[in-house]
């Protein structure tokens, strides 16, 4: 029966030579305001190879909300969706921000495709459970359907993604940005040599927080140890680190954390198993 | 050079046997209500071979604006859009109701896609020119790229069409929800045996405009000047009809105007060439 096996489904060490994919995850600031992101959209037509991005749009969503005299709840840096509030993240991720990026990479030749896990039903979560706090309509992502995106992107489509999931009930759930782009890269995997890129306000992890050019070039669980127990890598970072190695454990080939304006070039911090 | 030859570039007489593809389009008021919505997706649903759905959303784009403090504007019915209402339409039609729809047809187990015409570079517009009246950023579909679409629907995606377009330099225009349906019918004629199909409050085109029962089953040119010239039919029907016809003449196999109730059952008026 070897004749039936779809290469794509043995570990990567098996599968051949596989296309490189890089999957940009961008914050709200870089594409919420016009100038930064027409940068940004023309350093990423610079990449080389197929791509994916993928968009927050915090901000835009705050100011829309405050103009609709909705007020935005928080905790612990995570949005409280209830039901008005998941409409304005609707219009605004899935409306405005992601077509304006969308026509933005058009007028730069990317052929881009505006998603949401509801379309193709490609990232299908269900709503957190509530514990300690009720963060409402938010999806907890369960599965994802890469197959036709990979069909896709192999075509040249170069799929951007929108910080909304759904649940196949007919409910749209808001879904962290930085994890649609691991969930995706992780699902990507499969089909291609996965860079996951996630931008930053510094050009990359910093030895000493005070100097911006002091970035770590590389990192290893061995050498990502050794900073969190002396100290150089601490808070918030220590999080979004395991978070990167974990998507390297499921099959990434590297993720790479940068400034927005470095994309095109592979500097920053890049994170690797080896 | 005969295997070269793309058989769907073929006129229809001589295309061989196409698959059977329905494209509705439905007005804002069912889709911006959620019982309503909900009754249209199960219709929908149950239109048997390939299928799109095209989507207006006028009544929740005014409201929104409305909820923001921006007045809309119509001329001649037309929805005057200026840089604030674009980012409007852009939210409530390429957001809100697209994706409400696109999750709502996920849980039927449609497998829909939501687009605008920058999505995949669909649908090319171009800004209408300024005559007696500025409509402000509004387009003139000018180039339908309906082959990409055509690949998708063939895979079992069914589109759902936001009524908005680009102009392929960054920007979207707002564009009325009958034509992208007619110009989809049209480019997507050259791969499918299409049956275009618009949704009205009526079950079709009356004979009485007081029997909602008198529905004119069957619609041809001949008959069509018939009524015309004797006042049957008139006002705005006339244009609607007469783009139905210039449909036909560009390959569409049928046309059909009935209520929304109705699109799984293929009654209302049919309007076809003989």
């Amino acid at each position: 029966m070897i004749n039936s096996v779809d290469k794509t489904s043995f570990p990567p060490h098996l599968a051949g030579i596989k296309g490189k994919l890089t999957i940009v995850k961008v914050g709200g600031k870089i594409v919420e305001e016009a100038e930064s992101l027409k940068k940004l959209l023309a350093d990423f037509s610079k990449i080389e190879g197929y791509k994916v991005l993928v968009h927050g749009g915090g901000r835009s969503a705050t100011a829309m909300a405050a103009k609709l005299g909705i007020e935005s709840k928080m905790v612990n840096g995570r949005r409280i969706t209830d039901s008005e509030m998941l409409n304005v993240v609707t219009m605004v991720y899935g409306g405005l921000v992601n077509k304006q990026i969308v026509a933005g990479l058009q007028a730069v030749n990317v052929n881009a495709l505006g998603l949401t896990g509801a379309d193709l039903n490609y990232m299908r979560s269900e709503k957190r459970p509530v514990k300690e706090v009720d963060y409402g309509f938010v999806g907890d992502v369960k599965e994802v359907n890469a197959d036709i995106l990979a069909d896709l992107i192999g075509k040249g489509v170069v799929p951007v993604l929108a910080p909304l999931t759904h649940d196949k009930n007919g409910n749209l759930l808001n879904t962290n940005a930085d994890t649609i782009a691991g969930e995706a890269a992780k699902a990507l995997s499969k089909h291609f040599e996965v860079t996951l890129m996630y931008c930053f306000e510094k050009k990359g992890v910093l030895l000493d927080e005070n100097d911006d050019e002091s970035v770590i070039t590389n990192l290893t669980p061995t050498l990502f140890e050794k900073y969190v127990s002396n100290g150089i890598i601490q808070g918030g970072m220590i999080p979004k680190l395991e978070n990167s190695f974990e998507a390297l454990y499921a099959g990434v080939k590297q993720v790479i954390i940068t400034r927005s304006d470095k994309i095109h070039t592979n500097n920053g911090t890049v994170i690797s198993l080896l």
